[in-house]
């Protein structure tokens, strides 16, 4: 009953907003923002938490798991990348404790919606998920309005 | 006795030197130093503590607990937070493993002062804490003296 | 037999190409890449690793245990810095439970080689070590390649 940890971190630029790219952040979709670039519904939220279970199941990435010579998962939304992972995760012998990520950026306002975002990647993860937010003041590419970034710890019941 | 992980990530932009702005970090006055731009104090560290405090304990975020909804929080210090986001967590039936922080920018120049200041967050925490330091070889906001931003992980003994 | 977590992060600038400086990244020589600066071999990910074991143990960080004032350590390379590193965290009375470490950057493709860097970390450290990478969509000193950053975690279990 060894715990183990893992990390991730992902980033996605805003589409052009005349681009009509939705916004998809942890599962959900945000109508009223710009979306994000990526071949995928470029969920930052869900890539992130996706990393650090991957990583901590020393599993790969997403990279390895679902990049580009995994052309069966091109275009994947991140719900379904995130189903994926925590069916790979828990076949090789792991629980999930707990996993906590956090959006970095100034939009959207995830206050109002924090607890329908919560229950949404719970009932996705099936464990414990605290979703939070932050901003940088005004610095870097995330206080410019030019991407959204999310940082991801996981902990796993190990076998 | 499942442990819970909880990661935050906190930035502050440096204010202008005529601003007068003391430096708040670690819950430490740093009379030499050019304070942080912020409604509160703009201690990072302890901002940084507060949200993966929150984070590990489920209890929301920085935003949601402090708030601008919750005017009374208006101007708090770093330290008052903490010892309010410490009692919360209490209150919800965890014990505070440790916590780690890094401060990551070019000043204050931690060195001489890391004792004093991690004796400091532990005295509040009253778990044990890591701080430490680093810089981003000139590169990002950071390297370009533009602000600072603090990372930390708690780990919480669940109820 | 308390979990103790741990965070690191680390940052080097791109050399430039006429520099003939190596990269090294996971402890490994990457001969078709362009080095970073620094005046170690600027090996992010097993300085990332460093800091993130040293917190974890309460044993400081790169800066207080190889940084200047200790000059018997000057140009010592990322691998040397992590035997070291794992020594001191082992005489505190830890043991290492895992290593979670991220790569952020444009290059090198970790692809091809993550399991030869993942083994020769796991080689140094004597316990599970995940090493992952992701990219920043173009955006932020690690987007633009000005440089590389590298995240990690470490989980200790306690004396």
């Amino acid at each position: 009953m060894i715990p183990r940890i893992g990390t991730g971190v992902d980033v996605h630029a805003f589409a052009a907003p005349e681009s009509g790219r939705e916004m998809w952040l942890a599962g959900l979709l945000w109508p009223e923002e710009v979306g994000l670039e990526g071949h995928s519904d470029a969920d930052v939220v869900c890539h992130a938490i996706c990393d650090a279970l991957l990583s901590a199941a020393k599993l790969g990435d997403l990279g390895s798991n679902f990049g580009t010579s995994r052309p069966e998962w091109a275009g994947a939304s991140g719900e379904a990348l995130l189903v994926e992972t925590i069916k790979r995760v828990q076949a090789a012998g792991f629980q999930i404790g707990n996993v906590s990520v956090q959006l970095i950026g100034n939009r959207p306002k995830v206050g109002p919606r924090r607890e329908e975002a919560t229950a949404n990647l719970e009932r996705i993860v099936g464990a414990p998920v605290s979703f939070s937010a932050t901003t940088t003041d005004g610095l870097g590419f995330t206080g410019k309005n030019e991407g959204l970034a999310a940082i991801a710890n996981a902990l796993l019941i190990g076998s």
